[in-house]
């Protein structure tokens, strides 16, 4: 049975799971989420999330959500087919991906999603972008950045010389980050713009890299 | 080799670790940071987790951080003691362990945390609690409590009926949370009641909760 996501390709915690599953190179039916009819928010969809959230994968009788959650779920499942991205013949590097995966999660996300939202979002819903929750997200962003140019000086990636789900987490947020004014904050820090640059140009992110048109479309 | 954990007992990340450690019955050394004269924003500490936050373990030349990452290690690493924490020989119920713990660092830790933030750090820095702070994250956590309420009445336990890391993660925050007038929250829901009396009964918590001391210290 294939798998079944359902979703929003302009989401980023949709692609998450979609840059992970063509990593995985399997067959799976997006099924899209009218989130702005609040179709997330009604009886069926609940039953799939109670927390009211995309994405969702089903898969046969199994029904999951939160992206991480579900990449795990992927890389594990299907950890004989394509790049090893939980390391799982070695329990220090399998550590350390899940390691550099909360970062992604408790540091990074949290200040990249917040400036997303003004620059993109706010404008969509007819608001200015607010200028002190971009500062003070930047503010967190760069001492977040200042450690990943550390860890990137002496690695190739971050959970060492291989490619894997921590990377893989970045890629969809990143995407976004980098059609702002912060940009420049990718840019300035030589590891991190080569790691973004080498991230951003795998086969699997350039398939949904296309539908991942959140303001452009609104702003036609 | 012993294994260290860096932080201390009254800090909520660091006994999410130290109850994963009792629970797989393993000798660790626990290595108090001193937290208050900043030995954490330290060059010494700040190469073993260049975040400067607590805990951190270290297995012999293995440096982990990240409390979640580190109990994911921990339960994989010794599998075969103790509970099974992950669950690893059912894939679809560790990808429900993966999801219910997800659950737990986003939604629930995200609004209990502000919450123990504002009646036991706030009044010892010499504050009073924000209770608009409070109001807004209480009205959170009521909504990821309803969802619980529902998910504990057809399982015993968050990711089916056997006790995983999704539930051990609550327990430390949990404690701090019964000791606000926000533990009516929890007693008012009959399942999340029982499951609460449940998972913070086990043995492994009863080893930490005596070191949780936070506020009573202070308040002395």
């Amino acid at each position: 049975m294939a798998l079944k996501l359902y979703g929003l390709p302009m989401s980023t915690n949709t692609t998450r799971v979609m840059i992970c599953l063509h990593e995985k190179d399997v067959d799976f039916e997006l099924v899209p989420v009218n989130v702005f009819a609040e179709e997330h928010k009604q009886p069926t969809f609940l039953s799939k999330n109670p927390f009211g959230l995309i994405p969702v994968l089903q898969d046969g009788d199994l029904t999951l959500f939160e992206s991480r959650a579900i990449t795990a779920y992927v890389a594990e499942k299907l950890k004989e087919t394509g790049p090893d991205l939980i390391r799982q013949n070695d329990s220090k590097e399998a550590a350390l991906v899940k390691v550099w995966t909360e970062v992604e999660s408790h540091y990074y996300e949290a200040a990249v999603q917040p400036i997303i939202y003004e620059y993109f979002v706010a404008p969509f819903e007819g608001k200015e972008p607010d200028k002190s929750v971009i500062d003070s997200n930047v503010e967190k962003l760069h001492k977040v950045l200042d450690v990943y140019e550390g860890r990137l000086s002496s690695n190739k990636y971050l959970a060492g010389d291989f490619y894997s789900l921590a990377d893989l987490s970045h890629v969809s947020e990143t995407h976004y980050l980098m059609q702002t004014p912060c940009a420049s904050m990718i840019n300035e820090r030589p590891h991190v713009k080569a790691w973004w640059e080498d991230i951003s140009s795998r086969p699997a992110f350039n398939k949904v890299v296309g539908g991942m048109t959140f303001g452009q479309t609104h702003q036609e």
